[in-house]
């Protein structure tokens, strides 16, 4: 194989303005990272312990692993901390834990976090401490909770507008921009007693399945802090996995929560469009309705998809905010092996995942076979199609949005927003009519593969979350397994397998790869996995997926798997 | 006033080909045409009673006042096809009323409508003669119905696909397009124990709110054959208040739905999007997603209503239409006059209505007030923007598809098609990025709405469905009382006030009119109302709105207000 220069991808022109960067900009942002170290300075964390930085981003250092062995934190904190949301939840509505006992826990937990991954934009340290403090009087004047998510600390991507705070979405231009109102969607988990302790990194555009802005810098993977957190719920996917905090919530158009809960070996939920609200989030894609954003819960377990979807479709989100379908979160019981049929995508046809994740998906179908799931294999039709859409809808504007929200502070385009940048046909924008053939090709994949999943009597299809088990950062590539998900607008949850990347099983056969790349994707994606050791313990996570509106069901059959796999 | 020539409106560019029209395609159409009367000779009906063609275009001839007195239907004949829908499922299900037969009572009665009032494309005679009798044979055999709607004999707008039959969508260069497959919305109906008996006219380019086409013409109203009978679903509003089909379904982008129901005095509901498939519908709006199209019943009662939208939701259309919405057809009790509290819009603020319209206002208003209800002034907000918005929608691929189906044929233009491409920028192409923004302003409005009438506490809105009872044919122009709804997506109803237009009683007092036009929409319409003579017998109908998804409350609501007006 030649290697292919990423740079030959980038036909679009945009020019960054250095001068203005520096000398407006640059100070507003050593401002915003100085209000983050301060904040970071009240919590008594002893600095001493942490590793440097450049260790994090050459080496392969396990931040969990490094957090379990340094005693930075109390066993108490620690063990606190390590509990799933639904337990949190469970203890305090039992008055065995008070929501400030448990928030102190996770500020501690979470301001470590981000000494090791830098996946924090804003601490909300004095707003937590005080709603905490007033669940816990309103418990005891009561005895009752506010809600099912009664003093959960929980984390939020940062362009969820919120309210009195900066929202910059990962645009240096928002740098000064305050949120005149909370995003729905925080405010009715507030409303069910949520407690927000940080708010998280997106990178630059909002549009990498990788996390790195010119505002904070890039954030890390937990489990391997040189590789990437993924993206661009990247923040949420480190501080969860980290349990920075107890449950967090991110958006998703192409994989932007399904890489990072995948990357960080978590658990997300990208569901139906226009269930959960997206009414005060900043992003250049506002009015793009062909493929639509979604906002959904990052989480340790299945079980916390299932509390977090269902507090807050308790709220009736559709009574605040008109564009929502008003339906409730259905109770849905975890079905039986027996009873499914499950479909197993092993290659898209358009880039050969790699050996760990060609593992997990060995090692997933034999643990549903056991378990008595009829497990076959399920191949995609027309992904090039799905892809090839799928993308020239998100530049269909011709980059008019980003391009504007970019240049307006002049700042320089990381490599990823210029890939993102080229998709489609990059600045050249689409017309309105070609716009609409866009949407009927979008209408004929769904129903085409409905009527499949309805031919071949398949209830859910497994496949994986990426080519790889986690990439570097900087190339993450290939949005093809997760993308598809978001055209066909199908409900779908990430799970860890349970597995790690392993470099001594993990290599690449040459009779398993000896073909000529189909595409120069998967020449590129192939090209990144050159020495298997660089991706050692990276964990191995895959996605599932289910018709449009069956987000119980996909939850559902995702918390059977973490069963089946545990 | 000074009067203003719609031509004036006119700006775009288009050039028929009546060479290739006459040579090549008006053969096809005298074809066409032939088959219509060739099916109508088939059933027996004295032709040497009906009035002559002219007189029905010249005079305020009323249909159903001369069909009572006739003979040409026998008593029987004309009992059974008064009876509304839910009677005659009824009747049918109790074993009282063969299907046979209340198919063969409407077949009749249907053509002699379509003698009158020309609504009919293309009779399903003999389909609806044996569906008929196989099912009545499933009836003798078991006992039971096949469906909610087992034996009723309905009617569709002739866009709707139907499987190996011309489907040509009021286009002449479609003429010879023989449908793949029935419409998914009818195929349902099927499956609930519908029988097709017609398929009905709808103007050229579907994008009027009145019906003629170059293919079989000019569509009368059934209460003045003089005046229009509403668009684009005229025919089957013409049919279905003749009582020419039981039932009917309709589709409405701007009123399509409304107006034929309206000015033929019966019911219509325009259902939220996405609940009824318009899957297998032809238009020239396929992927224009801002403003969407719905399909929805045409009755003759609002409880008729309820039955088809029941019925067709006990089919769970979404497992057959992956764009729609999971949500059933809940039930919903028919409200306490008391517990309600309804808005009146009596002016949108652009073209305020005419004599008889605020005549109905003002009835239903003492009505609702005699029964208990709370009845308020409701002041719509932002119209002007609204309707710009939604104008600029409908033409935002500048007008690309609609002129190539129109130009294939070479067919020239009729006059409300040329005043609908006119509509926004007309021939200019929206950018996708205008298109975007268009996104946002709709979303902003429906969320607006949404606020005002929760701080208001308002349940429902009742406004006019035109600014007249009912125009002229060919001079149709302001959309704006129906299309507001489309751009809010808010479910509405038509339901007749049970007034007819008076030229004794609704003459335009100079003092309610002694203004300025405020806008040229204003005075063109308010021209169009010189001699109220030319009105006289219309019937006089209003609109019910409520908040998206809450269809099942305003058809309840409907009912409520049939009953009111008893």
């Amino acid at each position: 194989m030649t290697v292919i220069d990423p740079q030959d991808y980038y036909k679009f022109e945009y020019l960054d303005d250095q001068d203005k960067y520096e000398k407006i900009y640059k100070p507003k942002i050593e401002k915003y990272n100085q209000a983050i170290q301060n904040d970071m300075k009240r919590i008594d964390v002893d600095i001493s312990k942490l590793p440097p930085p450049e260790l994090l981003d050459s080496t392969n250092f396990n931040s969990l692993k490094f957090l379990e062995e340094s005693n930075l934190l109390s066993e108490k904190e620690l063990k606190l901390t390590n509990l799933p949301a639904y337990k949190i939840v469970e203890l305090i509505a039992d008055g065995e834990l008070t929501s400030t006992e448990i928030t102190k826990a996770y500020l501690k937990r979470c301001v470590i976090g981000n000494y090791l991954l830098n996946y924090a934009c804003d601490f909300l340290i004095d707003q937590a401490l005080e709603t905490a403090k007033e669940l816990d009087e309103y418990y005891l004047k009561t005895g009752k909770t506010v809600g099912p998510l009664h003093g959960l600390p929980m984390s939020v991507k940062e362009h969820y507008g919120y309210k009195d705070r900066i929202t910059h979405a990962g645009f240096v231009s928002l740098i000064d921009n305050i949120a005149p109102a909370d995003q729905k969607t925080t405010s009715l988990s507030k409303k069910a007693g949520a407690v927000f302790i940080v708010r998280t990194a997106q990178p630059q555009s909002i549009m990498h399945l990788d996390t790195i802005n010119n505002i904070t810098g890039r954030t890390r993977n937990v489990y391997n802090t040189s590789l990437s957190p993924g993206g661009s719920s990247g923040g949420e996917g480190a501080c969860v996995s980290f349990s920075g905090s107890a449950l967090g919530l991110g958006s998703d158009i192409g994989g932007s929560i399904r890489t990072p809960a995948a990357f960080n070996g978590i658990y997300g939920l990208r569901p139906t469009s226009l269930r959960v609200s997206l009414a005060g989030s900043i992003s250049g894609g506002a009015g793009q309705e062909s493929v639509m954003g979604v906002v959904g819960p990052i989480a340790k377990t299945a079980e916390d998809l299932d509390l977090y979807m269902s507090a807050y479709f308790d709220q009736e989100p559709w009574e605040v905010d008109s564009l929502l379908v008003p339906l409730p979160w259905k109770k849905v019981g975890v079905p039986n092996p027996k009873d499914l049929k499950i479909g197993i995508i092993y290659d898209d046809g358009i880039v050969k995942p790699l050996p760990p994740v060609i593992r997990g998906l060995d090692f997933i179908s034999k643990k549903l076979k056991e378990s008595g799931v009829n497990v076959v294999k399920f191949v995609p039709p027309k992904t090039q199609e799905a892809y090839d859409t799928v993308h020239h809808m998100y530049t269909c504007d011709g980059n008019y949005m980003h391009k504007k929200m970019l240049s307006e502070s002049g700042e320089p385009l990381l490599p990823l927003t210029k890939w993102f940048l080229s998709f489609g046909k990059g600045d050249e924008a689409l017309s309105v009519k070609e716009n609409r053939e866009l949407n009927g090709t979008r209408n004929k994949l769904r129903q085409e593969y409905t009527d499949l999943l309805n031919d071949l009597d398949i209830d859910f299809v497994i496949s994986p979350s990426y080519v790889n088990s986690v990439p570097k950062p900087n190339q993450v590539y290939y949005w093809g397994y997760t993308s598809l998900w978001n055209i066909l607008d199908f409900p779908t949850t990430v799970f860890p397998t349970g597995l790690f990347q392993d470099p001594e099983l993990d290599i690449v056969k040459k009779e398993d790869y000896d073909y000529q790349p189909r595409s120069h994707l998967e020449q590129l994606e192939h090209e990144t996995y050159g020495n298997p050791r660089d991706f050692e313990g990276s964990p191995i996570s895959l996605q599932l997926s289910g018709r449009r509106y069956r987000d119980e069901e996909v939850v559902a059959a995702t918390k059977l798997i973490s069963k089946i796999l545990e």
